[in-house]
């Protein structure tokens, strides 16, 4: 049976990334707190082709994400280093996205409900192994112009940070989604009672914030964490008095910490 | 050259619906203050099957959607009645979605912007015609149990109320977008300077509405208006303390007016 | 601390249904193989709302949604029992989607990969308890007029069955994937060798259906099944040839079958 | 009225991008063949955020593109030279999606009509102004290892070519289509007659492409046009056997023509 993928191409035109997308997979995600946590990932991955090269072999991916069932760093390096061996490549990248669920307390009631996240990771091999973990964090913000200007209320909605990072240090998820969650006016949660309610209305409320504020905020935590190499941080709202959204953003390098 | 789709089908099963779906197709709508707005519809189509037909020739939807160039009932009926005619079926149905702007105010700057509504027509034609419109309209939400139970401030997030009618009379799309904001705890607009902000979070202060609120204020005005024959309301909010959204619908019948 | 939900509405117009949406929640389901798969649901949940309540308690329907682990008829109808009990409603309403796993072997080299389904199911009680159970599985469909007319190929593409039943007895995800399958031109399948695509292309090749092709011989499969009471079939093809899709699709009493 | 956006920001981040997203507004794009076609834009604009200011203020973006009516380099370069004074920022960025329609002849009846595509343009100001443009065109592909492997038929599917450029001179979005449709197994049509469908199932029968090999010839054919001074090249195809889907990418730069 003939090789097309292999055969000799004449155009040489060497190609930065070809590979498959939208290939869902079921995975595990180890917790903070013990054990694993059961998702659907969503998989994006590819490697160079020379360009002697016609083709990839598709099913070779797929061969080799067989591996992918707890996500840690080793596995990711592993899956790469195979990709570029079978491929005859120089560089692999791999990058999945899934839903996760942090369970949380609701601060007044103390009752417990789950939480959608969504994560990523990002892996990328050509010399050197690179890898990026990040959370979308759903968190509530309350406009601080709209109240000082007010004689009552103030705007609010709801608006996510999501959070990238290469750290050298392990770093859990759970950790990105509290740093999220404290530099917003409030958490959100799948379950309040009206105690709650109360509670996270009132503390929006005494703690307005643009998504500059959080994106700086959330900035300088990361910058000041000694296991966190690089980030980037993205604020985005759905802002309630206008039908489209407001957002922001900071990467590593942007400032540079005084004092 | 043969023609598959013609042939006698022995299975003897006659389909409810064969149409095509998500064709992009450019048009105008007649504007309230004169004149007409461009925009680009979203498009499905569809016929009954007799049983005895083997397919449908798809390529008979576009020739007869060359006539749609400006939306009016008319031209809906025209074009069913001749893809009627020409499947040789019993049935038609078109339906389109399209974004459209209505040009509108801040409440105290009074500065012009453009606001995206998303509308839709829905027709079918089997003995009778019938003919429903609707429209998204985005707009804005404040907690009453919030605001009642908080000392300061209130929980509030972008909605949008979606009104579906079947009229007697002509009913514009800007009339059921002043119907779902005059409902809701405030409109949305796209411009708003700060003497602006502050009215409209003050305002939606003042004016708390429950998504049930909206839905029942909504199908009131929608039940005393003597053009419209029947309708739904669907209302959605994306709450702000929450990572999941809250909704309420009603439809004509579900209720007598009384007195 | 005040009851603002619980006051009485003076509007006396009852809603059709008042819920929660886009809720995401850890589950299980139990596979045919024993055992069971983790995956991740969207949820919608709702119930019809008395005229004399002003509204909803949104936190009671997370909290009876805490029995909701593993996916049976019985735990969705003692939900909907509990959520009729404690909303004083007449009626609920509990829909979920989730992406499932069929292991698949490749035809010829025989080879395990996981192909994504997405499932759904759909409970509603009244007086009486409403099941229903749906699967979207993704398929092949090559085009039999463009086989006939052309002196070499046919255009294909991927195509999706959703088939919708109601059942007197048990039916498996697996079993509904499996009609869809094979009334097709070809299953697709995650991970193909080159003897595997070769076979796939030919059988796709030998085998020509059309949208209206499928929807009949699925609905035909559906309608001697003795143990399903209800069915509604809907394909769509991304056609290959087009920039919009093609769709046919049939319900339980559209025909009799006769002999 | 207090002016929170503009007190003086203690923290000293600056931040990369503060703006907004999800705008939609109507606007006109020149016809290459004379006139104006009208269409609806999707919009993300921002600008950096010097280190001593605490906030944006969000209405001036809008004010600002009250300019935007045809686009044009022109009005592009105003508008980001406008936000940066307005703004007190050292860069803008303006981002703009919409839909856009190719009227196209069916290849053998010569029937003609609108066939959508997706164009960009994105515009960046800081020191020089940089302009990209770029469409996404659906066509189709057919798999050269499917056809040579198999005793009859191979496997196509729909899939598009997304080209972005820089220019020194003018180049139109017709044109990026043209390149694109050319170097694909087959155009796409929305509007084909039987013979027309003959025609397109041969040509792409005949006309064998990986996305390998699509992304290959676009960028021989961007990288010999003088005009083009930059290009990416990004070609993704709805795998018909798979459930997901293929993509390769090519960028100015990657490789070097010889000779």
């Amino acid at each position: 049976m003939k090789d097309v993928q292999n055969e000799k191409d004449p155009r040489m035109v060497p190609l930065k990334k070809v590979g498959i997308k939208d290939l869902h997979w079921p995975l595990k995600v180890i917790l903070k707190e013990d054990g694993y946590q059961s998702t659907v990932a969503q998989i994006s991955c590819s490697v160079d082709l020379h360009r002697e090269k016609r083709g990839i072999h598709m099913s070779r991916f797929i061969e080799v994400l067989n591996k992918l069932e707890v996500i840690t760093p080793q596995i990711f390096e592993e899956i790469l280093d195979d990709l570029i061996e079978i491929m005859e490549a120089k560089r692999a990248h791999l990058e999945i996205h899934f839903p996760y669920f942090i369970w949380k307390e609701s601060p007044v009631s103390r009752k417990k409900s789950p939480l959608k996240v969504d994560c990523f990771v990002e892996a990328e091999k050509e010399k050197n192994f690179s890898f990026k973990i990040g959370v979308r964090t759903p968190v509530h913000t309350l406009c601080p112009c709209s109240k000082e200007i007010s004689d009552y209320g103030a705007h609010n909605q709801r608006a996510f940070v999501e959070i990238t990072v290469k750290t050298r240090k392990f770093i859990w998820f759970e950790d990105l989604v509290e740093i999220a969650e404290k530099n917003a006016s409030s958490p959100l949660y799948t379950l309040l009672k009206r105690p709650d309610e109360k509670f996270v209305t009132e503390k929006a409320y005494e703690n307005p914030r643009f998504v500059e504020d959080v994106a700086r905020d959330v900035a300088l935590e990361l910058e000041k964490d000694p296991r966190i190499t690089w980030y980037r941080v993205y604020v985005e709202s759905m802002e309630s008095i206008h039908n489209h959204n407001a957002f922001a953003c900071v990467e590593k390098g942007d400032f540079v910490l005084e004092g």
